[in-house]
């Protein structure tokens, strides 16, 4: 047994923790720079965009084969990706110079923004000189990480065990658009003062970003750098893997769903649930598929409650389905029954209404087995393509 | 040796083929119902969507194993699909009652619109039985079985052979969304005044698609009902194949063409060549990827030549790529070269000038092998939202 209690301080809510954001000059006079600073070295783990293409701070914490660190900095605006050899030297120098007045282990990087443009490096040190590894500004950290999002993001909890011990597991995330199903395609930071092996931080991360970060989609695009890092500092001399697994979870997707609200000019967050199909792997199949389909998503955000789109979504996921065994249902509001449109001009009216709400879930039950996943994602309107027809510029 | 030329009609250009199309009332006051009709009984042969939720015509043709015919009644508006097994029945009352006035062998239906909506029998049997099936009336039908196409499509060629003998063929399509690489996702009729068998016509159909209809994206997703039908009804007593799979390709491909030309509010269309891949299925993934990315696509959209979200596209399609193999190109004009990012601000400003033409090539040699394919894609921008948000009032 045990309560948890949400707290304010984001990733520096652990003991040992701190973290702050500075102006490096990457982008016009705002916060662009980052760390995430452990006093005692912390454990680490981290999983990975799945696109074959992973950008350069990726490469460098695998080729070094990064279990203990004390160091995270994090840029936005240049993703360091599509940059060769040069992009993992330039990681290199950084580290060099920084080292000299900072007292880092294994340092890490992490990194956000355009591809195939070299690290303006120079910029990097110089900002990150000025960084104070004492202060705890969440505030400025989970600001600088930004790029497209238009809010920052971060939770903490502090969890108490039926037994008075007390600890605290707080995260943050930068993303709103590139973020599809296969890997979590954002940058997520997650902290915690319970002592935690790397093996088993590896494991969590795996295990519940399979149904979070990973069952989130804007718009189906896989980024080259996107991660989720988890750092225990053991500064707790304990584990209590029933809490910390469920607190976790529940920070994670936080943290996901609140990628998929600020989804690139998304209005809406709709939960995709599947149930009845006949495996897990299935039912995600046809969740991912509803989730990343430009047929619904512009459907919702017209807030036209057009089943048909859901039905061919469905149909085109490719796994076993029966026109006279599935049921759709907005919300509770049966749409679409065994064979059967159930819209009458009172029903399509209640529909609507449902459509017109901010956040909703839509259910499909297949009819054929046990195997059930839930997927996340939002409308695509007008701002996604403005937004991202002129990135760049 | 032959030789081809480009000629008027359509559909009713080979020898004993008649079309037209009437206003059923299906639409507000335009033509939404349209017949092909052979005087001789055709061979026919066809390719369906590989959508599991198949529409009811689709069952029709398949359940009836439908190898000769002589009419095809095609209607726009209403879908026919997810409706069940009234939707199987509603075409056979349909063509009972058809039968009572015109002579018709294996009568084959085609619908396109909104699914989940029982098909108006009544009014489509009253069209139905105006029509004059001895009219050449290709310009009424290419309108009749448009929804929200911009234009109609439609090519015919006559073929002289050396020996002095000719034969013609032609074709008719629409399509404009729900356009995905997983199969045709458009309705496309294609007849020709030739002998050929019912098998020879599945074999053409299938290797053909896979490189015109079956390589087309608008927005990756594959309707319900979408199919492309073959006739011969052998007017001219013999086959030619060396001219026919050449000229028969050329007619597919100009007509998906024209089909992602026509993509729901797209402006441009774009050729995605894929060259040294380890094999041509893995040039294919990488080629659909692209043409499927909402990324690239607004990228596009935005005349944004951004490298940096092809190579992601390219790395998140799943097959081995390297880095340092890799080269992007748009059309000769090389900004990416195995790790190494070419643009100065010259190679730009030609990029810009590349990305700004309606149509054109970009060019991704993966450096592995000999694997090749062709994908033809489109923008994406506020046009395909608007028409998609509010596509069924």
């Amino acid at each position: 047994m045990f309560k948890e209690f949400m707290i304010q301080g984001g990733v520096t809510a652990p003991k040992g923790f701190y973290s702050d954001g500075v102006k490096a000059g990457l982008k016009n006079n705002t916060l662009d720079l980052a760390f995430i600073y452990s006093k005692k070295v912390s454990n680490i783990g981290a999983v990975f965009t799945s696109n074959k293409f992973q950008a350069s701070p990726l490469k460098h914490f695998q080729k070094n084969k990064i279990r203990k660190s004390n160091f995270i900095l994090i840029n936005s605006k240049n993703a360091n990706a599509m940059t060769g050899k040069q992009g993992l030297k330039d990681i290199e120098i950084i580290f060099d110079n920084l080292s000299q007045k900072f007292d880092l282990v294994n340092p890490v990087m992490s990194s956000t923004g355009v591809i195939g443009v070299p690290l303006p490096i120079q910029k990097i040190i110089s900002g990150a000189k000025k960084f104070d590894l004492s202060l705890k500004k969440n505030l400025n950290s989970r600001q600088a990480i930004m790029t497209t999002d238009a809010y920052p993001k971060e939770i903490a909890f502090k969890v108490e065990l039926s037994d008075g011990r007390t600890y605290s597991i707080g995260g943050m995330a930068k993303g709103a658009g590139m973020i599809n199903p296969s890997m979590a395609t954002m940058l997520a930071f997650i902290t915690t003062d319970l002592k935690i092996s790397t093996s088993e931080i590896q494991k969590l991360l795996k295990k519940t970003s399979k149904t979070t970060f990973n069952a989130i989609s804007v718009d189906g695009d896989t980024s080259t750098n996107d991660s989720v890092f988890l750092m225990a500092n053991g500064e707790k001399d304990f584990y209590d893997e029933v809490s910390f697994s469920k607190v976790l979870k529940k920070v994670m997707k936080h943290l996901a769903l609140e990628i998929v609200r600020d989804g690139e000019g998304a209005k809406k967050m709709v939960t995709f649930k599947i149930s009845g199909a006949k495996s897990d792997k299935d039912a995600e199949k046809v969740a991912k598929t509803l989730s990343n389909s430009l047929l619904v998503k512009t459907a919702l955000f017209g807030e036209d409650p057009n089943w048909g789109r859901i039905a061919m979504s469905i149909g085109a996921s490719g796994v076993s389905v029966s026109e006279e065994k599935l049921v759709i249902s907005y919300e509770n509001l049966k749409v679409f029954n065994q064979g059967k449109n159930l819209f009458t001009p009172k029903v399509e009216k209640e529909a609507y209404k449902i459509l017109a709400k901010n956040e909703f879930t839509i259910n499909c039950d297949l009819g054929f087995g046990k195997g059930k996943f839930e997927s996340f994602g939002c409308d695509l309107g007008y701002e996604y393509v403005k937004i991202n027809a002129d990135y760049r510029t």
